[in-house]
This record gives C-alpha cells, structure tokens and sequence, in this order.
C-alpha cells in the first residue's frame, strides 16, 4: 500500500467526522448503529475505527467539532452576530439536534461531560473578550454584570436554535433579537429604533472587524 | 367485577399519564418500550392499553397534559411568572426532555404534530391576552410589536428550560430575566435598577391578580 501523507489522513478523518455528525443527527447516538455509519461515510467499520478508537469517540470529535465551529463564528461576529447567522443559514440549524444529544449523552458518558464543558469554557471566553472589549470602547452598557450579559445572550441563542430545530421560524425572530440587542447596548449608541442599519451595524455586530 | 367511577377512571388514567411520562423523560419515546411502561405504572400493559389506544395514544396524552399545565401558569402568572416558577421548581425542569422527544416525534407522528400545534396556539393565546391587558394599562411598552414580544418571551422561556436541562443553573439567570423583562416594560414603568422589588412586583410578573 502506498504510503498516506499527513494530510491525507487529516481529510479523510474530516470526511468520516462529516458524515458522522449527519447520521447522528438523523437517527440519534443509540440509533445511529455501525452499519449506518458505514453506509453514510462511505467507508468499512475498520475505517471507520481505525481513524476513532470507537463510537463514543467518535461522537466526542463530532461534538468539539460543532463547538470550534460556533466558538470560531462567537469570535468572529459576537453572539448576536452568531445566532443571526444561524438564522440565515438553515442548514446550521440541525446544531441543535446535534446538542440534544449531546446533552443527552453527557449524562452517561463523562469523558464526553469533561471535553464539552471545556468547549462551553472556551466559547465563553470567546464572547467574553469580544463584551469586554465592547464595553470599553463605550457601545454596551456598564451597569450590567458581564455574566449576566453572557447568560442573557446564551439564552438567545440556545432558544433560538431550539425555535429553529422545530420549524417555527417566525419573521418576528429578527425583531426579537433587536431587542435584546438594545438591551445591552450603551444609551449613547442608541439609534433611532427603526434605523435597522444601526442596529446591526453596531454593537454585539462586528464581523468586519475580525 | 365491582363498577368503576367516572372519578376513578379519571383518577387511574391520570396515574399511568404521570408515571408513563417519567419513563418517556428517561429512555426517550423509543427506549419506553411497554414493559418498562408496565413497570413504571404498575399497571399490566392490558390495563394501560384500556386507558389508552397504544403508545402513540400515550405519549400524545402525556404530550397535551404539560401544555395544559403551562398554558395553565402563563395565564395566571405572565410568561416572565412562568419562566420564573420553572427556576423555582427544578422537579419542572424535565418539561425539557420530554419537550425535545415531542419535537423529534412530531416529524413522523402526524396527530401529535396537529395537537402540539393546536396546544402551541391556546399557550400563545394566553400570554396574548395576558400582554394585550398589561400594554392597555400602561405597564408594557406599546412601541414594540406584540407579536416580536411575544417571539421574545418564547425564545427566553425555551433558553431557560434547556440551561436546566444540560443542569447548568447560574445565579446570573434571574439578573438576564430581568433584563428581559426591562425591554419590554414601558419608561413609565422602570423603576429603580436596583430595585429589584419592583422589577417583580410589577409587568410581566403579577401571579396575585389570577
């Protein structure tokens, strides 16, 4: 056999992680047995587990693997940034299916409860340093608490995914989310309310900056 | 045989929907196979299946029963009460289990989809009325949309319920409710920041009143 260069192996285990996630999302962890696996990696089970040790790891890299995705985007765009990106791109949506059972299997698999809550930590940090900086440069208002800030956004953002992973997509969800921004934001860069160019153009909303 | 009441009936059809629902919310729809249903109702699956037709039959009575209860809350307590009385009562927070099992059921179980929908709408009808009485009576600003407030409500009700799901219940939870809660008041309204007596005492929160 010919010899398989780093990155190689690199993609080949991105392909496997891709095709993964989707199986899991469609059909559950418990449902989401080893032939179905083979089927939607295209690949054999020794493969498979020759790239993840077992289904459990394999399950734990799918799970990091969505929350790099979402820390990268919290740090590039903020948390507003994020979920609004989420609404406009619908196939991210299935994020929450894939949380489901995340959270479901955190309750039995520990390794698994150990490696997400370091993800938490992390996207934590991520938005952390993004409201810290916004809240000196005087756009956010100071008289919130940072964590309550955080847990006010993090809210936002797991009910939003949650509306969108059963279909209730309203057009009043943008609106919602106008609020919240408000709500945090400083009264001296508060704009007119219907000015939505500044609404999204200031704040928690950045993403030209990164 | 003796004659069984209507009250008895009512009252054994109401023991199997409370046990039936603790094993929904521990193995899943999937995983309440009918011998743990069995066992979790004491009761013989002819019994249960008196009751109820199958176990689609079930889950769907189980389904109906925790909306009536929070349709029930909304309406005497304001969708902010509510949010609130689940922080309150951890024993309510696996509301959210069983919630996540009726949105992966409702896509290939068509009646619960129709009666999930039916029940969505009365809890909505609820909060509306609730708002429509609050914004006429100076207490919510009248500048927003109800139907964004109401959008608003709902993602923070369903943020909430999945923080205490994946168990991670933070002292900043009732600060981000407040601010929620500020959003949406009139100016007339706000009162002190840190006074927190009357950020429950007054809006959305007002469980005296039913």
């Amino acid at each position: 056999m010919p010899k398989v260069s780093e990155s190689d192996l690199s993609e080949r285990r991105a392909d496997i992680l891709g095709a993964a996630r989707l199986c899991f999302i469609a059909y559950g962890y418990d449902g989401a047995t080893v032939s179905r696996l083979e089927k939607a990696t295209g690949k054999s089970r020794g493969a498979i587990f020759h790239h993840f040790r077992n289904k459990e790891t394999l399950f734990r890299a799918v799970a990091h693997r969505d929350m790099l995705r979402m820390t990268e985007l919290a740090s590039s765009r903020g948390m507003i940034g994020l979920i609004r990106y989420i609404l406009e791109e619908p196939d991210l949506a299935d994020w929450w299916s894939l949380r489901v059972e995340i959270t479901r299997r955190i309750r039995s698999d520990a390794l698994l409860r150990t490696s997400w809550e370091a993800d938490q930590k992390a996207l934590r940090q991520a938005v952390t340093a993004r409201l810290t900086e916004q809240r000196e440069s005087g756009r956010l208002r100071q008289d919130i608490d940072l964590e309550t800030t955080i847990q006010l956004l993090e809210l936002t953002l797991e009910g939003v995914m949650s509306h969108l992973d059963s279909d209730r997509v309203s057009d009043h969800l943008p609106a919602a989310l106008d609020l919240v921004e408000q709500s945090l934001r400083s009264p001296d860069a508060v704009g007119d309310f219907d000015d939505t160019v500044t609404v999204t153009d200031t704040a928690l909303v950045d993403a030209d900056r990164q």
